[in-house]
């Protein structure tokens, strides 16, 4: 019984969290249920209930379905929606009148094959990726009208006037979702996706400093940052589709290059990779002993610095959105630092060949030529950065 | 116009290769079409319809809603939509009676903030990962059976005839689900993250191999295999989900220990990395001269190979779920590969010492030294993808 009362306090801790962290998802559940109020109000008020007529259902649930934690995902489900209700009940109705052309006993025949053959149809769609990414939710809600509409128009007799209601009512529902999702503490899935791609290339800035230097100098510095980079894509992704649904806010225009945030993204993870096999590598068995790596120790650690300088002009450069005017010269700097590391390799044969126990020397190399190779390595792979952030920049 | 005819035919041939590579997905198409034909059944004959009222048409919603790719997914929604739909429509129940005592006044009042309370809890508690992971489709239906209920409450009097209602055509709309996607040619999310887990070991086998191959003996093998691991985290994640749903089929129990094979698929993925340096290494600018090559060019093909094997031993393992016989002695050749190649590089010293050209052959062999690090790194994860592997089979 205690270790429960302990488990729930636990529990509620962690939720708590939660909220705390980020304020704007307690805020997304208020503004839930405030948009699901004002639609009550169609339903309370005798007035506003009398002209919509009893179909206000399909306003509550539009609300329901169509409110996402993003604008982008409100208005690419709102759309989609409304889109493929019109054409799921335009087709249904369409159909349902050749339908009633073709007598009695064809008609549920006529109605039956063609719910079967347009319901195939669209969900094979959903494997084409271009449909899988913008109208997934359109698809499933297309079906759904259609099957709606062409079954019940069977049975009622009325089916323009429900079409049109149905329509009115989720008009309004998608209208006062926007209006919340906008215009109360809105979450822009393009403003997420910028942050996201600011914050991975500051940790991946610092966790290469804090991975050469943890090694050099024993300095036990944070240099896990890299790892959120690694598993980024999906977030990535799904933020980037979104966003293109997303209207023009704050420093952001309709048609923004929203795909090129992906590329500098996926610069950003080959990057990553390197510095992963770079750790892995650092945190191996086999060690160099100090002596010998402090021949590299100062040059390695200044093409860090020099590569991490980098990269955080190129986190302002993302954030102002503008072309650095000196990364040119910070490229360059780190560049010149990558050849004094090569220079600095070569001495350290020279300091192989002149000591005494030759053999033994060249072995202890071995781990710290790996690194200070991969460390080049990533310094190529930041150069491959700066190109996709100018690439975005212009 | 010719240009669109053009267009109109390459997509038709990307959509149709889309059912050939995997018919499954046509078949998906097929299923929909069928369980959406058999719902109607109830709304065409008479006998049936009387049966279940006007309602028939959440029989519908159901199925379009319901019907996933996946028995995983379709077991998923299936769960959660009838457990959220008994619960919110109870607790809209409960509720309503609190509201009836209250006074007419007090009704409207304590139904919106009842909404409002729920309606904000509920989205907020989306967030906590569990409940995401689980629950995230239950959250929607359980906040729309709640307002649907509460608010059609407040007008129509036959509260409890129409929950009773719903719930039996959901259930009808649930059980054609079922059945449909259990018994016709059923997709299992267990069994895709098997075959997944399988093909991408043997794509890292082979392009481990195959990239060590290229660089020493200058063949073209396919080496890009290693690139379907690096972002495979997602897919991996969201099979493992859906697999927790599914009951034992084929060679799978109920509590099949899916969660291990994300511990080996994350252990791959660290493998993968490291061959993307390698790769990266292998294709950079500075390269080591063809003579020098040779020294490691034996052993390096030897340890990949031996790697190789491991990994398409531990395919094995995991295709027939047992531990391998022989996976201790391979994984000993593996490391006696190894060793070879660790003293091939001390060797490599004594040639260069003896050499007349002493700094430049050291220069040299930086990138070898480098690449040959690498390929000992990677053994290195190989072995720790074999205890992921272990574990599982055990």
């Amino acid at each position: 019984w205690q270790g429960l009362k302990v488990k729930v306090f636990e529990f509620a801790k962690k939720v708590w969290k939660i909220g705390v962290d980020d304020p704007r998802k307690a805020m997304h559940g208020i503004k839930v249920g405030l948009a699901l109020s004002l639609v009550s109000l169609f339903y309370y008020t005798r007035p506003l209930y009398d002209g919509v007529g009893g179909t206000a259902m399909w306003a509550i649930m539009t609300v329901v379905v169509i409110f996402d934690y993003s604008v982008g995902g409100s208005l690419y489900k709102g759309f989609n929606r409304t889109i493929a209700t019109s054409t799921g009940g335009a087709l249904a109705l369409g159909i349902h009148f050749f339908a009633d052309k073709s007598g009695k006993t064809f008609e549920p025949l006529v109605l039956g094959a063609s719910l079967f053959l347009l319901a195939s149809a669209a969900t094979f769609s959903r494997f084409i990726p271009i449909v899988k990414a913008r109208f997934d939710y359109g698809i499933t809600i297309f079906i759904l009208t259609f099957s709606l509409v062409s079954m019940s128009g069977y049975r009622v007799e009325k089916v323009v006037t429900m079409a049109q209601q149905r329509l009115s009512t989720i008009a309004i529902g998608v209208t006062i979702c926007f209006l919340v999702c906008i215009f109360i503490c809105p979450v822009w899935a393009g403003g997420d996706l910028h942050l996201l791609i600011i914050r991975n290339m500051e940790k991946l800035a610092d966790s290469f400093e804090g991975c050469v230097g943890n090694y050099f100098d024993g300095s036990e510095k944070n240099s896990a940052g890299y790892k959120c980079v690694l598993n980024s894509k999906a977030s990535e992704d799904s933020l980037a589709n979104l966003a293109t649904w997303e209207p023009a806010h704050g420093a952001f225009n309709f048609r923004h290059p929203w795909k090129q945030y992906l590329k500098v993204g996926s610069a950003m993870r080959y990057c990553a990779y390197c510095i992963e096999a770079l750790n892995g590598c650092i945190n191996s068995d086999i060690q160099t002993p100090e002596h010998t790596k402090k021949h590299l120790s100062a040059v390695c650690m200044k093409v860090s610095s020099e590569a991490s300088k980098v990269l955080k002009e190129m986190v302002n450069s993302v954030m102002t959105m503008t072309k650095s005017p000196c990364i040119d010269h910070l490229v360059g700097e780190m560049n010149i630092a990558v050849e004094e590391l090569h220079s600095a390799m070569r001495t350290l044969s020279d300091s192989i060949t002149r000591s005494s126990a030759v053999s033994v020397s060249f072995v202890e190399t071995l781990p710290l030529i790996t690194i200070a190779s991969l460390v080049i390595e990533v310094c190529t792979r930041v150069e491959a950065i700066v190109d996709s952030v100018e690439e975005l920049a212009s």
